[in-house]
């Protein structure tokens, strides 16, 4: 079962890639009123059931994927 | 209006952060057949409506988000 890990860094929480990137948009001319980079996640997981999946990437986020002092997750199923 | 461009590895590109993820996760316990590791821009554009929001997201993406030789891209709307 494929899930994906979407990590975005908190509100609040300093964003230098995201301020270049809207820099290089304006730049480039482009009209962008705010822009955040985060990371995503695509994992293949062994077939179970949906709850118990997401519980075990949850566990995943908690012990690796996301740093929860600055970042937020949300788990997304199927293709997106 | 909000939209938020998924950026990953095309298919068939050597993804050394996935792989790193990966082993990492299997150290710690976890069965993961498959991890890959992208990007997310969420972008907050002035209102227009969602065609042509999509239509200049694209431009963005073509001229500074993605490299499109080794990167696919989607662009999603509202809350992700």
């Amino acid at each position: 079962m494929r899930l994906t890990v979407l990590i975005r860094p908190k509100a609040g929480i300093l964003d230098p890639q995201g301020d270049a990137v809207q820099g290089s948009l304006a730049h480039l001319g482009f009209v962008v009123s705010a822009a955040r980079v985060g990371r995503l996640v695509d994992l293949e997981i062994p077939a179970m059931d949906e709850v118990a999946a997401r519980r075990e990437v949850e566990r995943m986020c908690a012990e690796l994927l996301a740093n929860a002092l600055i970042e937020s997750y949300e788990i997304v199923t199927g293709p997106t």
